[in-house]
């Protein structure tokens, strides 16, 4: 017999992933003990977080404003298009510290089988963003994983004429590993040993 | 480079027991692609718990309103009162679902080496309950260290000349527990307090 907004707190919390029944009276109850200003200023953060992040306009990477931080940094590489399936690649990636190019991320990989085609995915905009731009080298960084690799080679096929130099992760991420589950070292030897599609 | 919004709030997640970078980064990103509307009912939830769950006036467990739902519920045994150190001390003995009687929160344990004594508890308060109330049975149910039993020892001392039976819960074996790893401490009281099969 909870008091209920205590119980309903429990509930909530285990919208989180892995968190279940237990974990989250464990955390209920020690928020309320002993860090009830640090759970409202989590409570504010989540809720700002929610309502206000955005998808960059330009990468669809997620974005405080119209256009991300790394979209707008000047100091990065133009010439350098690195694409991805999720926002959470483009952590992963920044965290290895390998990468000083843009990104663009396509919202996810083809799959027929689940109804996921071209058209759900943000593969016309990168193909008119990679038209319109001066790009050297486009990496594609979709995952290693059989939809991730159909997803390269359809945008490869589709591109290939319009820059030269179109590359891929080099193999050392292990088969099936999605992109943000993937270790900094990993990922760093895997941007630096990047070969031709 | 993350916005600083996500920046802000995968620091923020980190306040949650047992949440490091990885996990609160990966929580952030899932709230953020899926599940919005969750989050900011998680965050409305939170900051509701943090603001207004209070203690109950009577046990000091905690409580939406004034007097919890427990202390409340007349079909439960008023003449059993349960001494425990914390309120998740009472949801676990709740969930064990053996106890209908009442509960008195005392805020910790007695601990000189820390600087904790009687004062700092609700002991002073828990001794005129026991005086004003027609209790049957206190059961001291505080923990199972030194510190737990040196509160259980003090609290008996005080109160024993006002209520007839007071009790401890059984020490034992833990349902599951392989005996080549129970302490010799538990064991030998594990043997002392056998009962028949
Ligand atoms: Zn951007
Ligand atoms: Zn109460």
């Amino acid at each position: 017999m909870l008091t209920p907004k205590l119980d309903h707190l429990i509930k909530q919390l285990q919208i989180l992933p892995s968190v279940g029944q237990k974990s989250a009276q464990r955390m209920a109850l020690q928020l309320l003990s002993k860090k009830r200003q640090q759970g409202i200023n989590l409570a504010a953060a989540l809720d700002i977080a929610m309502k206000e992040i955005i998808e960059c306009r330009h990468c669809h990477s997620f974005s405080d404003d119209e256009i991300c931080p790394i979209c707008r940094d000047s100091r990065r590489d133009s010439s350098l298009l690195c694409v991805v399936e999720s926002a959470a690649d483009v952590m992963a990636i920044e965290q290895s510290g390998a990468y000083r190019g843009r990104y663009f991320v396509l919202g996810g990989h083809l799959s027929p089988i689940d109804g996921i085609n071209a058209d759900d995915l943000h593969i016309d905009e990168l193909i008119a963003r990679i038209k319109n731009e001066a790009i050297s080298e486009l990496i594609i960084a979709t995952g290693s994983t059989i939809e991730g690799q159909t997803t390269a080679f359809f945008i490869h096929d589709a591109v290939c004429n319009h820059v030269t130099k179109i590359t891929r992760l080099a193999q050392g991420i292990p088969m099936g590993g999605e992109l943000e589950y993937i270790d900094s070292i990993t990922l760093h030897q895997a941007l630096q040993n990047r070969g031709s599609l």
